[in-house]
């Protein structure tokens, strides 16, 4: 135990996302603060700043880069500027919590990959922050004891109250069932081969042009079927789930918990509204432990790869969405840094 | 309420089933009694018969529905034997019910349909039991009342700990995953018209040659997407799960319940071994409405309609299982008298 | 397995019980009919005797108990007519299912206990139909084992949605508590030795001069701490649970369980809104119980003793509850007959 | 939203207790430092502060408390160590966060609110952590919602697996159930007016001289009964529940819950060990909550009088527990600084 240095941060957008990393950063984690915030949105970026003692507003994240009170930075920014962000986080080599996704695309993502090569170690943490939440290791940890035996099939359930009015099919993929992606890849040890997209007739609770809900089927390189129902419109509340069957039995995460209410005929709890309820104490898990492994000079947690690697899946899961067949997934061969 | 006679049944098939059904209409059914057994194997039904006052033992299922203490029949011998033993009943014009399948396939179950229009009067009922199961009515009765909106998906589970050795994989269709067709035919009251079946690598539990579990997804002519784990080597016991996504919420049976214990480190109960303990109660109720309903001089029940549709069903299963693809499911059009 | 002769049963007493038992033997149990049905409402009595195939009415209990046709007594009757109809039926040494209680106090309980030890054999089974629930019978039977040790304590809920307007404080303990105290001295096979009644201020819900709920503790012989929450103007419907705490271990009964649904914010299921719902299988089973083993020859389930034992503890129930203290409870030695 | 100051805080005492409280403040809490630990055994406080950059080690409380850096005091040595270190801590009028209990006794309690309210302002927030459990939150802000109505009874369990062979039965009281105390008294608003403890015969998991478990009874000056079952020897993990019974309905906190496991014949999950598990986010909480309070000047949370209150409860519960008898709690009037 020590009382250790503290990491001063950059926080690149100041978004929901970012305001959100720089309140968790000032109030609830330990050994960090809010040295820089950049945001397009000068005016944005001052307001985030005049209220944090020592923190310094830019517009250009380069800048915010640069400076010397600057040991590490968080990209919440817009997708389509993560590659400049983190390229220049690299010319820096400051360590980087990325919100997902690394990048937009596949290809943008290989030339992030070629770049931290280049560096020739580790710098960058993907924001997969399910893989912090406590239920989520447990489940981790169950898989890998081996414990259940093999594991088969996991089945997943992503549901959403409701989503804003310019939400796509595409982002059904991209930035909801993205995470499954990723979950089942780390629970399972295993990259995702196949993409298979069905649609029942849409819930009428569905905006016009949004088919919802969907059920995706992934393969995986070592014989693992994952389904996922991706609702995001359901009403009822936010509920995330996923139930493992391994050879000898079967381990599921996500019930609703917590206090137990009889009333008026009732028994039963709440659910939770959004995932900021649901996930709060995996994001704060997530920044700690990025954070803490920087003081320590690692670099942990779902890495450029992971990134890549989703990408990847994301491409060949709007292909089939779109197209409405089994869709592969190819995968460069894992560089030496990423195994 | 009145103290109705007491209906003389036929018992076709002394084996596990047709014995289980004799104890049955003699421990627990009120307004029935056994009054005629029937098997190839003389000797099997002379023992059943030896036991049961005022019941006589027959090789031949014809006899014994031409006796006069006779008022209405159970098949209860092999698939293959069911169509000459209904044909045989309906000569006599006896209400029937029928064990699952109605008949192997879908081409006998036309000829059975076409003998029953002839009488012009529905005489059949076939042994689905889980419609008569106390969770599964329940799930029927939310959503028959919209209450929850219209139904989307429909995700089940049907896992046993084991089985025989002589199980093949057409018997994972023919057998297991036959009862989760029939109930989503019944609680959505929509026709399956297309299946498609995929395999994860199978368990180390799974007996060569048995590609186990696997995976089925129905589509239905109402658009609601219905998948299905089966599993019957998952070792830890037997479990039929159903989960109904409706626009507005979900609903599951088949939840482990009932006591629960603390101890040794875990908080928890028992999954039960197998088939009977979780639908005694269903096969007791499903024979005491049959019973009823045929003092009344009703037929209800799942019909010959629902037997020949789940026959067509599980043909394109099967072929869906060996060839690895969609395979759609053709019906003829629905005869007048099982609307 | 044997088709058994066919019990013929009186039915003492056709209000809200004895009718419902009338239904339960005609309809839904195996091996019996009601061949008489009788009450000082003789319009009753014919009525409902009207709708049976060779059942006769009668207002004279002694002569129902006389008919040839009968071969077994249920008395439904209220409980101050117990006493008369029990002798009654030791005349006719007829095998006696009687409603609990077995009479309204222990001084009658003693005579109806002395008058069954002249005939020198177990004429009796008391209606504690909760020894008959699924529940309480793994409860019982995990006890037994001795798998978790000795049973330290038992706690105790018992709730009702609401009660009709007469209902007073004395029938708190001998219409309600009485069941807890049938099924601790049942789990635990040990005697009740004190009883103390502690009462909060009482719920809104309570009718005036109704102090509800009351808070109730038990001492056994056995050394077992049993406290039963007793409220019966809960509104939000019927629900009974039992909780043993043993040396290593505990365990639950009567959680909610079956369907879970989400919607609308919440998860959860529906309570019982009344004993019939809860119980009615335990009255089933209980009803079969008694009918089988007549059949047999046998008399089995909860004996004079216990609707003794239950009257004596009542008796001190009261007591404690008028009083505010610890009230000890006085049993005779056991009689040889009830060992 | 702001970069706030960093409070310097000295710990007192730096065994199990405050030692924890140094890492939680080092590793896992915003907005604090360890400036100071002061322990009798000075090689004990050296090591630890060795580890910790800008910390002094102390042999004497008052030095550590008059540091130049030191802001604010945790007091996590023996009990009977508090009153001195309060006072102290009084004459730098330092806030002060004081592990339970307040003082070993009702009297000393009244001296250190004596010495409070001459300062003129709260200094004193009390360490009972329950207060910042999640569940407890949620089942305290559901009673002072008045949506189930006025609560009529708290039923309580609190089990240990096992407990160290020094544990008296004193312990049971001061140690144990001075959790409940509190928490009914919070939950509640109201003050326990009266004890009354239980016992029945000992389990053979405890050990010689220790009457585990013990049944307590807590009267209050709103009407209220709230149960305890206090449980050290259980064996089968820790767990702490609370069952709060209104008028309208029931409220239950401390399920189990979490991941759900089906194998070997069993479904449920594991049982948390100890309290560390069941309560470390409630220690991080109860310390953040007191962070922000000071730095933001204020003083939240349990206060001395909640102290003298649990002091003088326990005093009452001791002698109940020897005396076998119900006994009243004497508090004096709650003064102004309180109130």
């Amino acid at each position: 135990m020590t009382q250790r240095g503290t990491l001063g941060i950059a926080v690149i957008g100041t978004g929901r996302m970012g305001a959100d990393h720089v309140r968790r950063i000032t109030e609830v984690i330990s050994g960090a603060r809010v040295t820089a915030v950049a945001d397009l949105d000068a005016e944005r970026a001052k307001q985030l700043a005049a209220g944090i003692d020592g923190c310094t507003a830019y517009t250009d994240p380069s800048a915010a880069m640069a400076a010397d009170d600057v040991d590490a930075v968080i990209i919440a920014s817009p997708g389509p500027a993560h590659e400049a962000a983190l390229l220049t986080a690299f010319e820096h080599d400051l360590p980087v919590l990325c919100e997902k996704p690394l990048t937009p695309d596949a290809a943008s993502a290989l030339r992030v990959m070629e770049a931290e090569q280049k560096l020739g170690h580790r710098r960058v943490q993907v924001g997969f922050m399910r893989r912090y939440d406590a239920e989520y290791l447990k489940l981790k940890s169950l898989l890998d004891s081996g414990e259940l035996g093999r594991p088969l099939m996991l089945h997943n359930r992503h549901r959403n109250a409701d989503v804003l009015p310019y939400f796509t099919e595409q982002m059904l993929i991209n930035d909801s069932v993205v995470h499954e992606m990723d979950v089942a890849r780390w629970l399972l040890n295993q990259e995702i081969t196949a993409v298979t997209v069905m649609k029942p007739k849409p819930s009428g609770n569905a905006p016009e042009g949004l088919s919802d809900p969907q059920f995706v089927v992934f393969e995986t390189d070592g014989g693992t079927l994952v389904d996922v129902e991706i609702y995001v419109n359901c009403r009822f509340g936010y509920q995330v789930q996923a139930e493992a069957v391994c050879e000898n039995g079967t381990a599921r995460i996500g019930e609703a918990h917590g206090m137990l209410v009889n009333t008026a005929g009732r028994w039963g709890g709440s659910v939770a509204p959004d995932f900021v309820e649901r996930f709060v104490d995996a994001y704060d898990r997530e920044v700690q432990a990025w954070v803490d492994a920087t003081l320590r000079g690692e670099v942990t947690g779902p890495s450029s790869w992971d990134g890549y690697a989703a990408a990847a899946v994301c491409e060949a899961g709007v292909r089939a969405q779109a197209e409405g067949r089994r869709t592969e997934v190819r995968l460069i061969e894992r560089p030496a840094l990423y195994r």
